[in-house]
């Protein structure tokens, strides 16, 4: 999946000739795998291309934007408004891509009643208001690990459809809910045992 | 590898009773997986826990740090002193794993001079300085695209051992030099990808 996303920002970066191609060698170069991957991959979501001729760029594109779902708006909530979540919020790329942070909600008292730009921080209290009433898609846990779980269940209960979360814990949710987790400390580890087993 | 991480978490998180055991069903459960992957990863890495009995917590966490590199200090640079930097810099989790950062770059003259902490922002053109004289092990590469590449090779070509790329790009580095890519818009075009295809 994650090959899929190389593959979209490879075609988003071609110039938009009108019956421009792409090969899948070129593809499989900006997503550091192999054409045979490339054709594989594509395979599992129907006939793309045509042996000899490449793929279509923007049949290609617009096909892999509704495949990965960024061919709508999300709404999204960010819960915690500390540093990362204001990296988050301020990313340019988030918007481009469909990801709107429809609220912002935090436990801290002097964060409350604050805004980052149109958007007032709310108090964590809210959590079920807020996703209710702006139809929250996915939730950003930007908090503490002790914090993460309780957050989750309130906003699976709500119906909440995913969950990004950079809270140090495994969150247990139902299995039609999909977590990513973002660890950045596992991050830098992984890194440290490559070098150290290499 | 990331399963390793989770272990070592759980291990951490157990009472220090001297002596104490923990079964693979115990640590599986904290990994989201099974007791049998358990064994199974931990055997790759020689002989741990008799059966029957389990683990010893101390023994094996102490292995686990030391096969995740986590039992010594790395010298981090972080290079783009932007939310994301400052994001890093500020975790508390980097420092108590052994990752120091022990230099800040930017390339905004602005920026340089100014002073995280203790640590003074300097100007991207003292990088290869400040990666001999400072020993440093790993970058943090919190830049645009556009300025990635150029500043990778640089690092490379000074020694340094792997890179955390924040960078919405798929960085070229000798393969002995491991690079892990952070990508927040692909983690949550991940989740959108589950919704969609689910």
């Amino acid at each position: 999946m994650r090959r899929l996303s190389h593959y979209l920002r490879a075609l988003e970066s071609f110039t938009d000739a009108p019956g421009g191609t792409v090969s899948s060698e070129e593809l499989a170069s900006r997503g550091s795998t192999t054409a045979a991957q490339v054709r594989k991959d594509l395979s599992h979501f129907g006939s793309f291309g045509k042996r000899g001729l490449g793929y279509n760029v923007a049949e290609l594109r617009d096909r892999l934007r509704s495949i990965l779902g960024v061919d709508r708006v999300w709404s999204v909530a960010l819960v915690g408004a500390g540093r990362i979540g204001r990296a988050l919020f301020e990313y340019p790329d988030f918007r481009a891509r469909g990801y709107h942070c429809v609220a912002i909600l935090d436990v801290d008292p002097e964060k409350v009643g604050a805004a980052w730009g149109d958007t007032e921080i709310r108090p964590i209290s809210e959590l079920e208001d807020v996703i209710r009433s702006l139809s929250v898609d996915l939730v950003v846990l930007a908090v503490p690990g002790s914090a993460a779980q309780d957050i989750a269940d309130r906003a699976v209960e709500c119906g909440v459809r995913g969950l990004l979360n950079f809270a140090p814990v495994q969150l247990r949710v139902p299995s039609d809910v999909p977590v990513e987790d973002v660890n950045l400390v596992m991050e830098l580890e992984a890194l440290s045992f490559q070098i150290t087993q290499g």
